[in-house]
């Protein structure tokens, strides 16, 4: 027989055999005195939703189904959590608000709830997800990342999931004990050209790109303003690097600042950066550059951001799954007033 | 034995056999009296490039090889149009200046080069693509966008080519004919429901989206803030239209009425348009929908802007990389302020 639970105070308090029914085995809210347990909104919406509740009576005690009970919307977002934390459940997990007193010890940050791991509860102590559920027009600041599972109900309620994680991209490639010194090179308007340089700026560490055709025993290479700069800071070019900087910034406003940062850090971590200009990325990265002949395939897209950069989901999307559709994993690099860089991984997750 | 051009005016002119060697059997410049033929600064780099000139006399009388001409930029977006030109020439193709005299009756617009189908050079009369070269910083405004091929040169001189065309999607599906008329539906913050819809307009009109697992005889259907303002109009569900519409620019801004008119549109014109939220678009679309069960894959990304938004080439690249990835076309649906809309497809091209 189906029971019936009351509202008070924010929760849904249920008794009879409710502990023992929904909670010990369960899964479902937390113990009161008695047989009483309590149930957040979410909980007690999906047990209607099953047929497991037969009504909630509220505060004038009115009797509400599963529909005027999701009518009255209780709580913030309460339709994208509800949506989220039933489709949970349809794949066979446990999860709980992530609050006491639903669970001791609950993960931080703005994590909505905890997901156990298949086959464990609320009571084992072991939590798989620290879960956050956003409806696709929620905006994300990049200083409200943190590690756990980002979940995204669009506007006909798919739900799209996000593992996202601290990142610290390296490599073995070899990115400057071999520069030349003072290579001939050009400034054109918005590129470089570098004229005869060493065969291994190319062909071992990956700077710049070939013109083809060339009569001449060594290559000319094209470079970005990037790259040059980066080189001419090192003496590798004769180029002023104030002036290519300079240029860049013409070119491309402030973003150039911060992907030079970024650029430099890669490249100081073994990574070689190059262009991700056909993904609609920052960086497409090589980790292990040898040479370019056995060149594999890039790992990693890259985007630069300003450290106080707000996400759009909808744009969080088209990233992880351009990423995924070309098999490489999508990188976010957030850069601070200071020139510090923090790596953050977004891939799509079926959990 | 190699030949020199002289700067003269903005062209470069050369004599002696030029006319026979370079206009009439390889495609280059224009004639001029006598055996000479004017070539565009791009023409005359590429021919110093393949060693075809020996060297361009400037009007101080100094000599330029390839370097140094390349290094004095003659023209505007010199760089990115030259290397736009050796690729082309590289495939095989001839292309000439979209501009008289180099051929007569030019394409208009922005296109820079005309380019001849393969075999067929600038007398023949047959342009294969109206060509027009940027570099990947440049913004392109909405109203530029023009039939042709819009050819993309990145930081690192990669070239991407689109094919850029008018569009007019159109479909067989069945829209309206069947709409129920005042199905019970709640107004949630960001999303509706219809309780027991008859089945018809999800599984044949392909309305909202089913709850799962509920133990009625019909669906509960979720229905996105767009799609419950368009049934809500036609009297379908029993909302107030305008109170379902305020709550659409509420949540999404004057995106929503943008998104409105071409949802419309597009259902007027037999096509079914659901969310684009995982494919970071505002649309996916369906033609030709008889039935959910044997739906096929939808065959449009539809991005709705406004008709003065301004592209930047890095966003085209990543929504056309990620549409030809999901096997599907990208089309940009532009809004003006009176509510029509002028259809555009972008795809990448392989000349």
């Amino acid at each position: 027989m189906a029971l019936e639970g009351r509202f008070d105070d924010g929760v849904v308090r249920v008794g009879s055999d409710a502990r023992q029914r929904y909670h010990d085995s369960r899964g479902y809210g937390y113990p009161l005195e008695g047989n009483e347990i309590a149930l957040a909104p979410v909980e007690a919406a999906h047990l209607l939703y099953r047929g497991d509740l037969e009504a909630v009576v509220d505060n004038d005690g009115e009797r509400l189904g599963f529909r005027e009970f999701i009518a009255r919307e209780p709580g913030d977002d309460f339709g994208v959590r509800f949506l989220v934390y039933a489709d949970l459940r349809s794949r066979g997990f446990y999860l709980s608000p992530a609050a006491e007193p639903w669970i001791s010890d609950p993960p931080g940050g703005a994590a909505d709830f905890a997901v156990f791991p298949r086959g464990k509860g609320p009571g084992d102590g072991e939590i798989a997800y620290a879960l956050r559920i956003i409806g696709e027009r929620t905006d994300v600041p990049a200083n409200e990342l943190a590690e756990g599972v980002l979940a995204v109900v669009d506007e006909e309620s798919e739900i799209t999931y996000f593992e996202v994680g601290t990142r610290d991209p390296s490599g073995t490639s070899n990115s400057g004990t071999a520069l030349p010194d003072g290579c001939e090179a050009d400034l054109l308007a918005d590129r470089v050209v570098v004229w005869e340089p060493p065969l291994e700026l190319y062909e071992e560490s990956f700077y710049g790109q070939p013109l083809e055709g060339r009569e001449y025993d060594e290559p000319t290479l094209q470079c970005s303003l990037l790259e040059a700069a980066y080189l001419a800071e090192r003496g590798a070019v004769d180029l002023d690097p104030e002036t290519v900087r300079e240029r860049g910034r013409e070119v491309e406003g402030e973003r150039f600042n911060r992907r030079l940062t970024v650029y430099t850090a890669l490249r100081e971590r073994g990574v070689v950066p190059k262009t991700g200009y056909k993904f609609g990325a920052d960086f497409r990265t090589y980790a292990d550059v040898d040479s370019v002949e056995d060149l594999g395939h890039s790992e990693l897209l890259v985007r630069v951001h300003p450290a106080d950069y707000v996400f759009e989901p909808r744009d969080l999307a088209l990233d992880v799954r351009l990423a995924h559709g070309v098999r490489k994993t999508m990188v976010f690099a957030l850069v601070d007033g200071t020139g510090d860089v923090e790596w953050w991984s977004l891939e799509r997750l079926t959990p």
